[in-house]
């Protein structure tokens, strides 16, 4: 079968693999029908850690081809949403809701046991635990924003969950990517009065107006936290949704947060430490995060999507095949796409 | 009037200083009936930043004896808790519970505006936010335990409200101190099914189990991390009651912890950054804490103490008057006290 396979910096190839098959009685295969480019995906591509030879992709929604003995709840046929980590749905963590934490799980597109999702086919560990089988049709108009609760609305709920958004509450998201923007949505939906959205893109402002931000602060550093600060009587944001993961986010986000505020962190962090530890103890600042457990978020976020009240699908800017997936990477490593969606 | 003055590492001293008085009309002046003496009175005593001259202490019961002409709910002649912070009781952290990140508020016993409580009387800023009126007389025998609602009770309630202990959970504190020793009783108090203290010295630790503790570690560093995990199934514990302040105590918190757990910080940090950013997310642990809200928990702790049901006053094991004053700081400094309370 074809798959997205990244090879070095800059070097990511459609190549043909050995077929995905079932290799353990709890095993799924599905066929995907739609797959996509995350922001993470670029880390790879421009020179950071990666398995040589690393099948790319982690977000699909795809068909069940087949599943191994031991699965029960999940049929051929059905159409499914495929979280970002697999999980078994029954351990201690997953049973808390944190299937990010699963103790027989792992995550899909980083090398190791499980493949990548920008390819034909994939095996899915845990297929009864992981996949969420979805009440629509493979080609269903609302295929772009089911997509994102496959991460990145997932995520973005995520840190407006851990950043502790609540009615009436001022926020800020810092980063204007796809996560940023379904962050956007996100802290709408929760209740959230202010959002302040720390981003430079003009078409990606614009969407995050759209989904329901306030205010746009495009400075960045000392002057961006003057500014949110301005904005907010002095005190800062009650909530920080952290969406990149750069050592300057992460300052950005503690200068900005208010005492007894929190830092919600979703951007994968390029830092070894979180700066500030005194300042954030005076302050008694929170920083929470990781991997969102998106398979724990669909039940609260699909019906949100299925009866129209959000449409995190309007992310994605560019649509390619599987032989244009290394034109989808160049494109969101320009920014001259917004996030990518593969039909493979 | 004599005073707790701290003058250079390992030289405090009782001397005269000027008589406090009332000098805005938001003041009160209340006359010590009991202090003492904080672990974190020990860091300038061992050559940690301080004012030279600083006036010491910042635990306190007293009797009103004057208040300023715009106070209206503090009265002369009431018996008032005097929390390590004052605070209006009015702002919008107030408001909150937030009192240690007041407006116009400030801490007693660190140089500045406000003087110490290791003394005969003292100066109380914003009295009618600050001060908080007891049911007792000034001598009552309950004395030693209300007064730990000054600081060290309200403290490690703190550690346990933010590491978010909760009923069934498994909780792990950091230190043996006075502090500490309260988490353990906080932890308990809010439903805490395993209590391990981490811990080395006989005394404090016969009194952690008195307090409910279930389980001592006197392991230190990655033994302490590996015991911890022999004792929870592997996977660490839910809540973590940091209650040091060390680098070594905050690395071996963090090692502890479970995912999606979260660490409870209120030992005040000797550290500038906290380490693990990246296992820290990717194990969705949470770091919470700072200096705690002492005058928004005595609603709920002060009933507690009233009714017999929490001791923390069993944290003293020594007193001296003013003049012994130097006395306690030495024996806290040997460990020879716990903690020790001042009868000025």
């Amino acid at each position: 079968m074809r798959a997205t396979v990244m090879h070095a910096a800059g070097d990511v190839r459609i190549e043909t693999v050995a077929d995905a098959t079932i290799s353990k009685p709890t095993d799924a295969l599905i066929r995907i029908t739609r797959a996509c480019i995350c922001g993470s995906d670029l880390w790879p591509y421009n020179g950071g850690p990666n398995t040589a030879g690393q099948q790319m992709g982690h977000e699909a929604i795809g068909v069940v081809e087949a599943v191994g003995r031991d699965v029960q709840r999940i049929k051929p046929g059905q159409v499914v949403i495929m979280p970002f980590a697999f999980s078994d749905g029954s351990c201690i963590f997953c049973e808390e809701g944190l299937h990010t934490a699963c103790l027989h799980g792992g995550f899909f597109g980083v090398g190791g046991e499980a493949g990548g999702a920008q390819s034909e086919a994939l095996r899915i560990p845990n297929a009864d635990g992981t996949l969420y089988p979805l009440p629509v049709g493979k080609d269903d108009a609302l295929m772009p924003s089911l997509l994102t609760l496959s991460d990145v609305m997932g995520t973005g709920h995520h840190a407006a969950v851990t950043a502790r958004v609540a009615a009436g509450h001022s926020v800020a998201v810092v980063g204007d990517g796809a996560v940023g923007l379904c962050g956007v949505i996100a802290a709408k939906r929760l209740g959230a009065e202010q959002i302040i959205l720390l981003g430079r893109h003009q078409p990606r402002i614009d969407l995050a107006k759209a989904f329901g931000a306030t205010d746009v602060v495009s400075e960045r550093g000392e002057e961006a936290i003057e500014r949110v600060r301005a904005l907010t009587g002095g005190v800062g944001v009650r909530s920080v949704l952290e969406c990149v993961g750069t050592p300057q986010s992460m300052e950005t986000s503690m200068g900005i947060v208010r005492a007894g505020g929190a830092v919600g962190r979703v951007g994968v962090p390029h830092y070894g430490a979180i700066p500030g530890a005194q300042p954030m103890f005076y302050r008694n600042v929170i920083v929470a995060g990781g991997p969102a457990p998106v398979r724990a978020y669909v039940d609260e976020l699909l019906p949100e999507i299925m009866e129209g009240r959000i449409e995190p699908g309007r992310v994605f800017d560019r649509t390619v095949d599987l032989d244009s997936v290394p034109d989808g990477y160049r494109a969101m490593n320009d920014r001259t796409a917004l996030k990518v969606l593969v039909r493979p």
